[in-house]
């Protein structure tokens, strides 16, 4: 029998459930032991080196304690869990291979034995950062794809406001509705921030929310004839704002609202009643449901990426270990454009 | 040079704009004069005696006192608006004569010259009672049509929930779902009222909300596995338990949310992030964005109503003096099915 090779393996583990804004208190780097190797009875199952970790917004959900069975939440004491950029290093599923890089969920952690890796997706080109298919070539691009082209039903010249728009979505929604020849007005927290979307990323305009004692004045300055498309990231205030400021016939594609997320209980939206003045439609989505999209979205987004068509900004922490910290501070929105970690070069 | 014809007009007069709940004080029952001839210099109008006045909800939001320019608000000092049946007994429009029956948009007083009657319709079948032009053949009608086959996208075997369930829109909505093979509940403010959903209009099953603690318990009873598509006819605290409840890809109709329209500020909603985990489509429409249909409505509704597969419950008020006092009653669910104002019987 072969000697079997045992590694060390660091995680990042969930403490406890999470109350309020998530601490770095709250997750623990800690060190456990993994067989290089897939067990014998674990058919379809990769082993991957995990390359670098996405820090998301959606992941602080995970971490509340829920009543039922919420397959996506976390149980205190395991890994976190999110997406992330790995190599194959073990695979006994017929359709991987070893030195196969794949991107998709995975756990925090150097190595991963994933159990059904159907859901992840072989990386083709190489020739841009492994690092974008945590973003702009992953799950946030797909999200920026799915709900800006397939939610929004955008149209030449219209009038597009995106929350937290220099984020890992929000960045790529601003150029995709500037492509298509929309007006574009993002806000942000930071003057750095806004100053990104209207010199990197080409927005039309851009401020500072936290700046205005007053969003509703404040949409009303940038958009004096309203807004048709309004790609919502915060929600609480700033939806009620928005709701006051949408055009007749204007659409919401609610895709997050991380405003709320730390919250005991969410902020009341008061202002709905315009959905019927103004005929709007809200609509929420998940990316789950647009993935058999995504190659036609790579073979539009990576010829953009390669002609510099289109920008993506991205927030580095180096380490495992700066993990928790990076994920924090999301929240405070600490990062200047998406957030990632990265693990291991190779 | 004939003589002229010089009517009495009595008329019901908005006193002031209106704060909190209307009251019957907030207008008055006053008489003015008409000549019942249309001035030469006026074109394209007709003038009409008004037979029935229709009670809705919106009829409150013109009540308000609105920053900016409104078209739908009231002046103080003029004659409430709202739906209404009237038979025309002048005109100087080409396609309108005198004689006619007409549905549509007038004033609360005997008389009313309509300069723009093009938004009238005419009544071609009087062999249903005629004040059914004020709700199932008319505007409720035409709205629970559109509300439902075009907003809420239903399909066979879908559960259906609908609030305000016995009023104009509601208790058509029901019918609607049951004809489409929905599972349907409705809720309403009294034991009679649910009664009636369940005996008279085929709900499947119905509850009083005024006896519920918790409404999100209630919905739980009803629809143990969730809502496909809720008929929004309140907002406030309903929607919010709704919102809880629903089911992947729900749809939720915005019709009214008459729950708000008496707040000084709208209650807050919390539960909006349930868009984004159940991919909740909701959206606002008004019947004025539908009334191209309004011709394959009737003929898909009329043949219903005569063969009895629908059935239709108005609650009628007799004579103008009891207009205001029927127009508050709403407010408190003192009607039972639809409300109508009996004008004149000729």
């Amino acid at each position: 029998m072969a000697e079997e090779v045992i590694n060390n393996n660091k995680q990042v583990i969930l403490k406890d459930y999470v109350k309020g804004f998530p601490k770095e208190s709250d997750m623990l780097v800690t060190t456990s032991t993994i067989k290089l190797k897939i067990p014998d009875d674990c058919h379809h199952a990769i082993l991957v080196k995990n390359l670098y970790f996405s820090c998301d917004p959606y992941m602080r959900n995970q971490m509340n304690k829920v009543q039922g069975n919420d397959p996506y939440s976390l149980v205190p004491g395991s890994p976190i869990a999110g997406h992330g950029v790995a190599r194959v290093i073990d695979s006994s599923h017929p359709d991987i291979k070893k030195g196969d890089l794949v991107w998709g969920f995975t756990r925090w952690e150097e190595y991963s034995l994933i159990r059904d890796p159907d859901t992840l997706f072989k990386i083709q080109d190489t020739d841009v950062p492994l690092s974008y298919y945590t973003g702009i070539l992953g799950m946030p691009g797909m999200t920026a794809y799915a709900g800006f082209y397939e939610v929004c039903s955008p149209k030449k010249g219209e009038t597009v406001y995106v929350s937290a728009a220099s984020g890992a979505v929000g960045q790529l929604v601003g150029q995709f509705a500037k492509l298509m020849g929309c007006y574009v007005v993002g806000s942000a927290g930071s003057k750095d921030k806004v100053e990104l979307l209207k010199n990197k990323f080409g927005f039309d305009d851009g401020f500072n929310y936290k700046e205005e004692q007053d969003l509703n004045a404040a949409l009303k300055r940038y958009f004096p004839d309203g807004i048709d498309i309004y790609f919502e990231n915060v929600g609480g205030k700033m939806l009620d704002a928005v709701l006051l400021n949408m055009k007749t016939h204007g659409r919401i594609a609610v895709c997050g609202m991380i405003s709320q997320y730390n919250l005991e209980q969410p902020e009341g939206v008061h202002n709905l009643f315009t959905l019927v003045t103004k005929r709007i439609r809200m609509e929420g989505f998940t990316v789950l449901d647009y993935y058999h999209l995504y190659q036609k979205f790579v073979d539009m987004v990576l010829p953009l990426i390669k002609e510099g068509k289109i920008n993506y900004v991205e927030d580095i922490a180096e380490g495992l270990e700066s993990a928790p910290s990076a994920l924090v501070g999301l929240f405070y929105g600490r990062n200047v454009g998406k957030q990632v970690v990265l693990v291991s070069r190779e």
